[in-house]
C-alpha cells in the first residue's frame, strides 16, 4: 500500500454536551504536552444546549510509547466535560473486510483505490456468498473467501469466525445483497458501511432502480451509510444524485448509478478510516 | 411580454401505441399540407408493445385559417394508428394562475422570468390566502387576489369562479399551502403544476425540510410535478439536489432549498407552455 | 432588514506564517478575556513553511465598550506570530454600494435576498450608467444614481464622490459593463466583487457566451471574484458550472447562466460580509 | 464481449445543409426500403442557412446482403441534398486502439467496463511508453505493446504499423503524455479521442491541476475531445466539474480528478461507438 501516511501524525475526536471552554482547555491540554496541532474541525448543534464534535490532527513523536501519558492528561477534561474521545495515530490502520455478492463495480472500485493509495487500510478478505468475483479480487492478492448464505445463520457465524480471526475493525458491504441480522451486527463488534443504490430515504429496500423507473423520478441516487438493525435506516455519510430522463431505461439507470456507488462508497469509507465521521444520533458529523 | 414567438411556426405533439410507420406517415401528411419540418423529437417505451411519443415543430404559413383542413388530414392518421394528439401555434399563449400563500421566491421568480420574457404565457392573475404579496404583484402590474382559505370549500369556489372567468389553461402552485380537492382538481378543467422541497418520493407531505434535517440527508432536493388526487403523488417534471452537510441548520437548507425550487418550477412551467411534456401513465416525457 | 444578527457574537480573522502554537494562543487569549468560543475555521497552505488562516466566532458582551481591551490583548499575539487580523461584531453591517448596467437579474437578486434577510449588509445605494433599472431599485426603496460613463473619467469621480459620502465598505458589481481602471481601484479604498459570466480562466474578457459556443464546450459556468487592476483576473471566490448542449444556442446560454451568476453572486457577497473570506495571494481561502 | 447488440439495427447519420424536405425525404426512402424507424434524432444550427444533423435508428433484417441497395436508394438523396451520410449495423464493432502512459484509473475504467459490456467494441490492443501498466492489461487478456516514444518519430511509425496491422477504427488517449504529431494524425486513418484533466479552453497544455491550483479556482474539470493537429484545441465531445475548495492539495484535485476523467473518457467513447457524434466544424453534435 502506498498511502503516504505521516508519521507522528494523531487524530483527536471529541463529542461532549456543548458548554463554554472546551476548545481552549483541549488546546491547552494539548499543547501542554507538547503536540502541534496541525489542523481542527468542530461543530456544535447549538450553542446553548446541544452537543458539540471535535476532530483535531496534531504532531507529537513517539505517540505509541505516550499513548497512556496523553490519555491520563486528558482523562480529566473527560470529566469536566462529560466528553468521549478517540485518539488514533495516522500510521495505525483499520483493519477492513469486503462483503460482497456478484456485482464487481463497487468492489473493483475500493480494491483498485486501496492499491493505488487513496484508502488507508489493511485489507482482511474479501467475503461473498458468490464464487462469481474470485479470480478478480485474488487478482489484488487478497484473499477471497466464498460463503454461502443460503443457510443464512450459518453464513453469518462463518463471517463472525473470518472477522474475528483477522481482528477487523469495519465491514464495508460492497453490494452485498443479503441483510445481515441484528443479532450479527450486535456480535460482529465493528461498524459496517452499506451503499444503497437510491437517494434515500427514497426507494429503501429492494430493487430501488425498477422502483424509481415506475416513479419516473427525474434523478437517481446513492447512498452510503452505517448500516443498523433497521434496513436502510442508519446515518448516511455521503449521498449523490444524477440526472435521469425519460429516455434512460432501467438498464441506463443501473449503468449510471453504478458510477454514483462506486464514487460515493469509496469517499464514505475513506471519511471513516480518516476518522472523519463522528454520530450525532442518526445524524452524520462529516468533517471534510 | 418579450417573448421571441416565432409566427407560423406551429407543434404538434403525438401519443399512440408504438408500430412501425408512424414517423413517416406523420412527416408525409404534414409534407403534404406545405408544412416545413423544424425539428422533432420521439420516444418509444418499447418499440415492440410500448407506447410512442412524438413533438414535431414545423413553419406552416395561417394555421389559424388551415387548422380545419390540418386536422382533417391527421384524422385517418389518428384513426390508423390509434393516436391521441395536439396542435398549437407557437403564437397562441396559454392563459395561466398563480396560487401562491406567504413565500414570495417562487412567485417573484415567475413573474420577473415572465416580465423578461421567458416565460411564454398570459398571466391571468396570482391568487392567494394571504394578503402578504400584494404589493410585489401589483408592481408588475398583475391581478392580485386574496382569497381567504379558512373555509377551504367556499375559497376553492371562489377560486374556480376566477379560473372560469379568464379561461385559464393552467394553474402554478408556487409553494401554495392548501391542498386542493379532488373536486376542484376535476372542475378546474386545467393541469396543476406544483414545487414540492424535497427530492419526491422521499419527504412527501408536510415539512420536508424538518424530516430532511433529522434524518439527516446530505442532499436536499425540490421537484416539479403534476397535482394529482394524491398527494404529492402526480407525474414528475423536474427534479434537482443540492448537497449539505452537518454545518447547515434547518434555516440554511430553507435557504439552500429556496433556490433549488424558484429554478425547478421555472423551468417546468417553461417546458409545459412549450408543449415539451406528454404524459406515459405516472411518468413524464419531457421533450428538452 | 430582518437578517437574525446574534448580540455580542464577534468575528475574529488571523493571518499569519504558520507555526506551532497559534490555536493555543489565540484561544487562550480569548478564554482569558472571557469570550466563548462558538466556532473556530482554520488552515494552513503547509504546516511547516506554508501561512496560516483562522476565523474564529465568538460569544463577548459589550464588545463596542471593550474593543480597545480585545486589540491589546492582542497585540503581543500579533507580534509573536507576525499576524494580521480583523476583528468585527456580528451587528456592525458593511455598507454596500452595487453598480449594474442594464442587465437586471444580478441586481434583483441581490436585493430580494438584501429585503428577505439573507445578506446582512446596510445598502448605501446602487449606481447605473443606465437610467433602465431606476423603477426596480426605487421599488426596494434603495437610492438610485444615474451615473453616466462615456466620459469615463468624469463617471469614476462621480462614483467616489458617492461612495466616499456614504463611508462604502463593499462594492458589489452586478453585471457592471465598464472597466474600473486602476486608479479607481486604488482610490475607492474597498474591495470590489464581481461576477464574470465564465469558468475562469476560461473566457476572460468580453462576450464570454459567445465564445463558448463557439468554442462548442459543454459546460458554461460563473465566477465571483475580487477585482483587481488586471481584467478578471482577480482571487476566485465562488464558480459553477452547468451543462449545455448543441441544442442551447446563445440566447439559451444566457438564461441558463443568468440563473448561475445570480446564485454565485450572492453566496459570494454573503461570505465576504460574514468575515469568512481570506486572501492567500491570489487564492481565497473561503470558510463556508 | 457480453454487450446486448440488436440484431438487424442499423443506424444512419446525416449531414447537410438545412433546406426544408429533409426528413420527409429521408423517412419516405427507408420506409420504401421497409425499414422500421426505431428511433431518430435532429439538430439543424438554422432552420434558415444552417446545418442539419440528423441520426436514426431502424430495424431492417439483412443488412449486410442490402447494403448496396440501401446505398443506392440513397443516392439521390445525398445528391439533392448535398448529403454525407454514414450507414452502420449496431452489430459491427468498430476495433479500437487504447494508448496510456502510466497513470492507470481511465485505462483500467474502459477496460473494466469494456469486459462488462458498455462499451461496444473490439479492443484490439493497449500501447504504451511504458512498462508499468502491461499486467493489469494482459489480466484482461488483452494485447499489450510496449512502443519506447524516447524516439518520438520512431515511436510513432511502430505505433502506424500497429495501428493498420488491426485495422483501428479508434484509438483513445487514456492519459498518453506524448503529444501526437499532425503527420500521425494524418496517417492513422482514424479519429482519436483525448481526455484532458481541465475544463477546456482552461488551462489547455501540461500540468493543468498545478495551475489550477496557482489560479485558485473552486472547481475541476475535465473534458474529452477529438484530437486535432493543435494541442487541446480539437472538438469537445463531453465535460465535467467537481467543486474544490483550499483545503484541496494538488494531490486531492489529481483524486477528485481522476474520478471524473474516467467517467467523461468513458462516455466520450461510447457516443462515439454508438454514431451518436456528428462534426459541425469545431463543435460536436452529440445525440445522447
Amino acid at each position: 500500500v502506498s498511502v503516504t501516511l505521516r508519521p507522528d501524525v494523531v487524530r483527536l475526536t471529541i463529542s461532549c454536551p456543548d458548554r463554554p471552554g472546551i476548545v481552549a482547555a483541549v488546546a491547552n491540554t494539548l499543547a501542554e504536552q507538547g503536540a502541534n496541532l496541525i489542523h481542527a474541525d468542530q461543530h456544535s448543534t447549538d450553542p446553548e444546549a446541544g452537543r458539540f464534535f471535535m476532530r483535531v490532527e496534531f504532531h507529537l513523536p513517539n505517540l505509541l510509547e505516550r499513548e497512556h501519558e496523553i490519555a491520563s492528561s486528558l482523562a480529566p477534561l473527560a470529566e469536566r466535560f462529560a466528553m468521549s474521545w478517540q485518539l488514533s495515530a495516522e500510521t495505525e490502520l483499520d483493519t477492513v473486510a469486503i462483503f460482497a455478492s456478484r456485482s464487481d463495480h463497487c468492489l473493483l472500485d475500493l480494491l483498485w483505490r486501496w492499491r493505488r493509495g487513496e484508502l488507508p487500510m489493511q485489507l482482511a478478505f474479501v467475503a461473498s456468498n458468490h464464487e462469481t468475483l474470485r479470480r478478480d479480487v485474488e487478482s489484488f492478492d487478497v484473499d477471497f473467501h466464498h460463503v454461502p448464505m443460503e443457510d443464512h445463520a450459518l453464513g453469518e457465524r462463518e463471517l463472525l469466525t473470518l472477522l474475528a480471526e483477522r481482528g477487523v475493525d469495519l465491514i464495508v458491504l460492497a453490494r452485498f445483497m443479503r441483510i445481515l441480522s441484528a443479532d450479527f451486527l450486535e456480535r460482529c463488534n465493528c461498524p459496517a458501511i452499506n451503499i444503497h443504490h437510491s437517494f434515500l430515504p427514497a426507494f429503501a429496500g429492494g430493487d430501488p432502480y425498477r422502483a424509481a423507473y415506475e416513479r419516473g423520478v427525474k434523478l437517481i441516487g446513492a447512498t452510503a451509510h452505517y448500516v443498523t438493525a433497521v434496513l436502510d435506516d442508519g446515518p448516511i455519510i455521503d449521498q449523490e444524485t444524477a440526472p435521469v430522463s425519460h429516455r434512460e431505461t432501467r438498464a441506463d439507470m443501473k449503468r449510471v448509478g453504478a458510477d454514483l456507488e462506486r464514487v460515493v462508497l469509496a469517499r464514505a469509507v475513506r471519511w471513516h478510516l480518516e476518522r472523519r465521521i463522528l454520530l450525532d444520533g442518526r445524524r452524520a458529523v462529516v468533517f471534510r
